[in-house]
């Protein structure tokens, strides 16, 4: 299936694609704030969203333009404020927001999209962000994709960025993504937020099965502290520039595609999940011999939303008891007699009763894991700009994000389980909870 | 309703019953492990279980006990070895423990119930256990209550008691109750028990359904960090030795005998959730408004256990947000311009948009609330006994429990939360999130 490879280039190494970020002044910080996906024809458009009830104006308006009309050519971000709970007016804003941006690219504002990530209960400035969109057009370039990364960011200790390209009848087809996400921080939440270009051409259903399935095995599996935000959104342009035969049904070309996009999701979520707040590792827990695929996933994500398993990891603690009592609470029925338990190369359990392995061993290997520390010590702050800050010379300056996730591709810790004999099978992601999760929960917002 | 009132005595205060808790050397730390409850005849018999597919012996043993027959006279309990992954040899242990009782009190082993708590994976010492038995039933007395108390705990810091009494028929009827349990700890989980005595006559559907009830309201909405012990207990017994007429059928006798059943549960569940790992106060999550009382206790829930809310709390930061968004992903639908949000006495939300209030002072309503540290610093581990620790003098002694909660009785925060202008109403109970958390599931289990 895997017949893809790795190009630089991000949301615009797919053809037909610009991108921007710029500092339009929306958050305190100064930092890049404003971002605009833009695609040179109309795309076949799909869309993901929280499905909590409180939600951000710009999730319902999202909602609405893909129900009426399943195609797109723009997608404008703000950071710095999340425009949730902001009644009528936060709806106005986001209408105004988009008629714009579209008033300045000549084009109809139902070709769309909005995004915003921030402080939930804080308005956009308005005047600062209308002020700012020939500024932000103006940048928008084929080479726009880290700038976009960059201002979609909040408390992001690195952007997240990939892109694929993979053949379709002789000719290259590629999937760009970007995302922004690293649990929920001050003083309410950061969101996650993922943006995916194709330049394929697919029907409407087709791309957003296809999209709702990718998030199912990537967004969906991904926990840092349980929490969803007013704002997740992943939003994917298809805009058929690569000029490849149009997909508009199930097929080898769609299941080609449909496996790239999963991974390019796949890659960004375990981003995000790497990057949560105060994690010191990337957990994977692969669960097998399930049912079905979807009760798997639901034992996988059970286990790595664990607290306790979450804080054993940290602790460097082989402990099986609180993986069997995860997998076993998680509302899928087996025999707990089938019950198998690895950590790493580590055998801990087998037919539902612990073995005997070498402890010190496997704590080892939970210590080289989580040996990086991801959070800079000299971080302090989130509460001035909604950005991490660090104290320099006496004074809070943003900190400075990395803009590659390569340096961490060390830090993971594999938890397999299986419950039983059957084919079902799925994977979750998650972090370790850290004294730097509380802290940053906790002291930074006070 | 509520015309009972608080007496002494705990599980012995209603009649016909007699309790002990004695030192068997089940536990490394020589502390008190092995608990007996005593009817003087045959009880009425109900349980409530955990729900985990990872299930301790005793637990399928007693759910099968109960579903051939209602009813029971003596419950035994031991702590130190959960019994809960030891696979056939374990369930052979337990019949075994039953037998041994049983015949020493020359009962039928059917009469018996059993629970265990402590390390998952290790199986009870049963040589230790039946030489223990002639002197555990030696010391079963109508002032026994404490001592079963303290046999039961684990690493609580206080052990959990309560007795209440009202008048039927012009006759008084009593029910007690004792409870362990302090969030999951090492090197697996601690178990939450409860059990429950009644002197009233009542025929056992009725009292299974009644204790389901009280457990939904009572047990089942606290949360200390979100994961379900393989050895979760609550078995009731109802002697009849009020001799009040036997409650048959729902009414006003039904009612009142519920009503103080539910307060009884009510209390102990508070008291586990207060004694959460590394808690520094007791949070009571009031949600009204609902479309019926499941959503309401299930958004309730959700708040307590979210570890965002949690961990603003431990850091005196009046988050509304994070409440907002909890209630949002609780997966019961509302529209969001009727949230409301208070804690304490500041009304943070109306009409689903932030208020302006005073910061400052709703920090220090935190911050009173959460002053009193519960876990004492020189608690250093929980490795060597499965009961807490202290460093004395260089040597690791167990941990002095105290015998009352009344002296936390101050530390609450209240949150409440409206959703609408229906009459569904809920309760639920948590604990905040605090570097003792990490560290007791971290640093104490390696």
């Amino acid at each position: 299936m895997s017949d893809w490879r790795n190009i630089p280039g991000g949301i615009t190494a797919p053809r037909g694609y610009r991108a921007a970020g710029i500092a339009a002044g929306l958050k305190p910080s100064g930092l890049p704030d404003l971002a605009l996906i833009l695609s040179e024809a109309e795309a076949i458009a799909a869309g993901v969203f929280t499905t909590t009830q409180v939600r951000a104006a710009c999730v319902d308006y999202c909602r609405e333009r893909l129900q009426v009309k399943g195609s797109a050519q723009a997608i404008l971000c703000n950071a710095g404020q999340a425009n949730a709970a902001t009644g009528s007016q936060g709806w106005i804003d986001a209408i105004e927001s988009a008629q714009s941006l579209a008033q300045a690219l000549n084009i109809s504002s139902d070709s769309i999209l909005l995004a915003s990530t921030g402080v939930i209960g804080q308005r956009i400035p308005m005047s600062a962000l209308k002020a700012a969109i020939p500024h932000l057009i103006a940048a928008a370039s084929d080479q726009g994709s880290d700038h976009a990364a960059q201002a979609i960011a909040t408390t992001d200790l690195v952007t997240k960025s990939i892109a694929l390209e993979t053949t379709l009848h002789g000719r290259p087809v590629r999937i760009g993504g970007i995302a922004k996400g690293s649990g929920m921080i001050h003083p309410n939440m950061a969101t996650m937020l993922a943006f995916v270009t194709c330049d394929a051409a697919v029907s409407p259903p087709l791309w957003q099965d296809m999209l709702s399935r990718a998030a199912d095995r990537s967004f969906n599996q991904i926990t840092v502290d349980g929490d969803t935000s007013t704002n997740d959104t992943l939003l994917a342009l298809a805009n058929g520039q690569s000029r490849t035969p149009a997909i508009t049904e199930p097929g080898p070309d769609a299941d080609k595609l449909e496996a790239m996009l999963t991974e390019v999701c796949v890659y960004l979520a375990k981003a995000i999940a790497r990057d949560g707040e105060g994690a010191t590792c990337l957990m994977e827990v692969q669960v097998s011999g399930a049912p079905d695929d979807s009760s798997a996933r639901q034992i996988a994500r059970t286990i790595a939303g664990s607290s306790l398993v979450k804080s054993a990891i940290f602790g460097h603690d082989p402990n099986w008891g609180r993986i069997a009592a995860a997998a076993g609470r998680a509302g899928v029925s087996f025999g707990q007699e089938n019950l198998q338990i690895k950590l790493g190369d580590f055998l801990l359990m087998e037919q539902g009763q612990p073995l005997k392995f070498d402890r010190a061993a496997a704590s080892a290997y939970l210590k080289q894991a989580t040996a990086k520390e991801m959070l800079p010590p000299d971080v302090v702050s989130t509460e001035v700009s909604n950005d991490l800050m660090v104290m320099k010379n006496g004074e809070l300056v943003p900190f400075p994000r990395m803009t590659t996730s390569e340096s961490q591709a060390q830090n993971v810790v594999t938890i397999a389980v299986s419950i039983g004999n059957e084919s079902g099978s799925g994977t979750a992601w998650g972090c370790d909870l850290s004294y730097d999760y509380v802290k940053i929960n906790a002291e930074y917002t006070t």
